[in-house]
């Protein structure tokens, strides 16, 4: 196997686009500043962070205790490198100076022997290491990389680079599969990917050779935790304690290779493969490429809601059974879908197929921007189908699914995923081979690409118009290769591509889902999509309990709900006509404005006082009105609903 | 408002029913001998009860420990209670004699000033009565009562009787709203329960002027178990330490007149309801039936499951929100169902409206008896309308809810509502006014009434006919009024009542329920009943969020049920005709030989492989079985469905 592209860098692509513009400064003018200050304890009515502070006392600047969870590390490094993409995409020097300052204060609380965890260094100096189950000291670790990373990519300076570097090679001396060295691996994945970031960033082997060997430790002794436990004396610190070892959370019940079921927390998981692709990649390893698709089929034929949610099960935010997908219920950590488009990034660079651009598209018009209010103010940790007032955030079972976006203070940290994605969009537009140019994502921008530059002018995903305008920097031929949505079909009227007006036979260049097109560009050369945007009716699998025999509506990559909001009568009362008579329009006022708004034929069943009743109940027709998934709960509490239920 | 009957004794009726007594001779045969094993640790591999050893400890006839749950006494009480009512259906010499025993332990262990509760006698002497909210002690002294008033009924001895009284009386000169006095009330109703069975047995108004000072009592101030627990110095005894005070969990947050939801712990609520009307009926206290009348109706038009299953909240066995009805997560504990045939049986007494016996019907054919296994030896504690192996009892959300019935050991002590009801079913088939005997049930049965001895015959459930034989005890002519449960309709064809053969007009003389037959009656005189027993679709609300467009099947009293053991697919792929060709026909071998099995037609919706498809799903036609709801999960773990969706 061969790795087919590179990614490319944040910034090389500057986003331009009526849909996504709004929400890149959403986070570079709102989110991180605002992060920035709870970082730094300033903003009243908001759960001490003590993130910064604790970097502070590890580095001998300030006395002072320990405070905060067994990762708080992690939030700083997650915001560093949400600030490096910000810096990508619009340079602030103020806020730069700041990080550079903060990056200080990290290096100093470095340990002379290149361990790095407040956590350790300021509270348990003598425990370090001892708990790699509970105690996610590789996992802040990873997180540091990631961020060293993309503050060096954003801004050249390599200071961060060094000390993850320094702290990588430490992490190198105490475990490995050698004799003498310890055979563990992290309880919660992460430091893979950073110790693959730091490979691609120094092109230092030992990093991916690191990688490598965390991934295929993992599962060789499932018993390691346990053990650990033991040696230890069942000691434990920070806030758990887990007294049930169920490895298969943490995915170290088999080896990578033997896993065919996406099983156990669903973020330890999606980092877990997403390492794993990006070594397959790297490597050209072919079977650890089949062992990622494995696992991916399995997520997205038996386990992936409609919006691209992922995690049917709340408890320990995990995968649940294949086709258990509950609505109400649902976890759909944000984390998780952000993960799988990692995963699904990684996945490309070893096979160019439609399918990983087609769950990217899902994810990034889903299941991921749901999580924004659509003022950018509050946000949403779990991001259910269903949502019931009174019961949804009350009721056992329910009480994780909130029926609105929670104020700042109650999940300071939670946004910063979503930060990290929207700010380093741009990389996920487009990868480059020595031959290629890959274009995965419709939306309008401008990128500046080894052979060409390449602007995209679009309003997708409210209409089918995608117009790419290509400047080579090079005489020799190259193919630009199109993503073509899996719900674009050319053979349908109104489907063309054309390259300088003139039409192409898409169908016939089209190969997994990328249309290839090989030509010598000229500048000025222009390719031009065009496709019908129209509502589809989707159904799921019937082995999936709660959606059999429902429908869910989705117009583009955009999956619709049905809110309280909108429509008379409780929302399981209506049924969407098996004649679907959609309409779609833009709306134009209120909260909702710049939404495609979607009303379709149905009926509603109408009942009566009784509870039960013998008498069949009567049917009234109606107009139902679906709008975006990601813009629910902008509206007050109010039933949600992605499925309805279809009649003739 | 006078009281319009009274109740029976359970020793004037002898059932003689295909359908009743096998179970009740499961019960007399199986379970009181094997739960007084279990009661004097005698069964190896189950839990340790202690129970009677409590009591020796505390009689000063043995050293040792308290052992078990601060509730421990009322599970030896529970059980006394029915080995009364086993007594009366069965005498059995031996058994009586061990009983006679056990009572002198009881008796030994009462305190000389009349306390009794071994946990506090041998465990926490200084703490008796300081925290009524957590602790029990007027629960199991209230469940001591009604062994004492069903032993005594049963042999004619008062010894227990006598202790009881003592118990009420030291209670009484505590507890009260005179100065001096302390102003607490339970927080697990009970006690006034057993305070009314003491005075029927006893005639002595004290102790139904307690029962309605605890009644009255309650709500008045919400904050007393807040106020003990500040008094007591916040600490606590037994297993339970509750941190949050939601008095409404134990129906203490207001007073019984200003409650207009049923709320919180159901088994608690229905407790105190059935106490309520208790006195209601005993006072012609119409204030206070209204009070009930709101509450029944709050729960049989909001929160009752179509099988009678009580609880929407698996947290704290309680009641949920008005319509909220979940079935795969429904709690629908089997006590709860029997404290509200309890309910409808007291009821009764105020007002002899049709509804009550209707939904002591609905109890006793469906969400009572499904607690147990169809060979008697494996129980149910929680009895939900869907199960999905593999998540029912294993998932989040699904823990509680087991896809088979347990062993015996899992909960020993659960059978014994069941056993109390079924043993003593004899009193809810009549009730006897100075002029009238009512009939609620059709179970065929010899009764010992007043005014007459009445002979039944009939194959109900299965069969809609019923026969009446009446044997007079009194020249004067009296009533004998007949329940007609409420989908009897004497407008059709085939519905017919008779009175020596010759028809009377059944419509004419029904009110709220009940046909009137008002005459001199003779030796020999038949009156015969007979209707058509078709299988009819019932319709919940559509705002209940899960029934919504679903059909469930009833045949009589008796709901029925899908499973995957019948039909094939997935059931939550099952639709069923709007156009019901429904067949039925006895099971004739078999787990379930006995049993009336229903099929219809309906389709199918066939799936392909895809987790998500935009292809419309074909459906297939199918035939669909449902069986019994009580005789579900007798056939291995498999899926069950009370509610399918209905289709043109």
């Amino acid at each position: 196997m061969k790795k087919e592209a590179d990614e490319i860098k944040v910034n090389q692509v500057k986003i331009v686009d009526s849909f996504w513009s709004g929400l890149q400064e959403k986070v570079t003018d709102i989110v991180i500043p605002f992060q920035e200050r709870v970082l730094n304890d300033e903003v009243p009515g908001v759960p001490k962070s003590h993130a910064i502070e604790n970097f502070r006392i590890a580095a001998g600047l300030k006395e002072g205790e320990y405070y905060g969870m067994v990762f708080q590390d992690s939030d700083l490094a997650k915001w560093l490198e949400g600030v490096a993409y910000s810096l990508s995409v619009k340079p602030d020097p103020d806020l730069e100076e700041r990080a550079d300052e903060i990056i200080e204060i990290i290096a100093k609380a470095q340990q002379p022997d290149g361990y790095l965890d407040t956590y350790f260094i300021v509270k348990e100096p003598g425990h370090r290491w001892q708990n790699l189950h509970e105690c996610h000291e590789l996992y802040c670790a990873g997180h540091m990389m990631e961020a060293a990373v993309a503050y060096a990519e954003a801004t050249g300076k390599d200071r961060l680079l060094q000390v993850t570097e320094r702290l990588a090679d430490h992490i190198i001396g105490r475990f490995g599969s050698e004799e003498g060295k310890e055979h563990g691996f992290p309880g919660h994945q992460e430091v893979e990917i950073g110790l693959m970031k730091l490979y691609h960033a120094t092109g230092k082997e030992k990093y991916k050779d690191m990688a490598r060997y965390f991934l295929e430790e993992r599962g060789k002794n499932p018993n390691y935790f346990y053990e650990e436990k033991i040696k230890r004396g069942w000691q434990h610190w920070g806030q758990y304690n887990t007294e049930e070892l169920d490895v298969s959370y943490n995915q170290a019940h088999q080896t990578i290779y033997e896993q065919k079921e996406a099983v156990g927390h669903a973020v330890r998981a999606l980092y877990m493969y997403t390492a794993m692709a990006d070594l397959a990649g790297t490597d050209g390893d072919g079977r650890l490429y089949q062992a990622c698709r494995t696992l991916w089929d399995n997520i997205v034929n038996r386990k992936l809601y409609i919006t691209g949610g992922i995690g049917g099960n709340p408890e320990g935010e995990a995968f649940s059974n294949n086709y258990e997908l509950p609505n109400d219920m649902a976890y759909a950590e944000t984390c998780a879908s952000i993960a799988m488009i990692f995963f699904a990034h990684r996945m490309l660079e070893s096979e160019m197929d439609g399918v990983y651009a087609d769950i990217m598209e899902k994810e990034l018009y889903n299941s991921t921007i749901s999580r924004m209010q659509l003022d950018g103010k509050r946000y949403f940790y779990v991001n259910p189908l269903e949502c019931e007032p009174g019961v949804s955030g009350k009721l056992f079972g329910y009480r994780h699914s909130l029926p609105e976006r929670p104020g700042w203070y109650a999940c300071a940290c939670c946004p910063t995923n979503l930060v990290r994605l929207i700010a380093s969009l741009g990389k996920y537009c487009f990868s480059e081979s020595d031959t290629a140019v890959y274009s995965h994502l419709y939306i309008g921008q401008k990128a500046e690409l080894k052979k060409a530059d390449i602007a995209m002018e679009t309003s997708y995903p409210w209409e089918g118009k995608v117009l790419y305008r290509v400047t080579p920097k090079t005489e020799e031929s190259f193919t630009l290769a199109i993503h073509i949505p899996y719900y674009v079909d050319f053979r349908k009227d109104d489907t063309e591509l054309t390259v300088n007006g003139k039409p192409v036979d898409a169908g016939e260049l089209t190969k997994k889902g990328y249309v290839y097109l090989d030509r010598k560009w000229n500048a000025g050369d222009v390719v031009e999509l065009q496709f019908p945007m129209e509502v589809r009716r989707v159904y799921a699998n019937p082995l999936v309990r709660e959606d059999a025999g429902c429908v869910a509506l989705m117009r583009g990559p955009v999956v619709y709900c049905f809110e309280g909001a909108d429509n008379e009568g409780p929302l399981q009362s209506l049924r969407i006509s098996r004649e679907l008579k959609a309409e779609s329009h833009m709306c134009e006022e209120g909260i909702l404005k710049g939404n495609v708004l979607i009303d379709v034929d149905g009926c509603r069943i109408c009942g009566g006082e009784e509870l039960y009743s013998e008498k069949p109940p009567v049917r009234e027709k109606v107009r139902i009105r679906a709008i975006p998934y990601y813009a629910w709960a902008n509206r007050g509490e109010n039933q949600m609903r992605v499925w309805m239920p279809e009649e003739g």
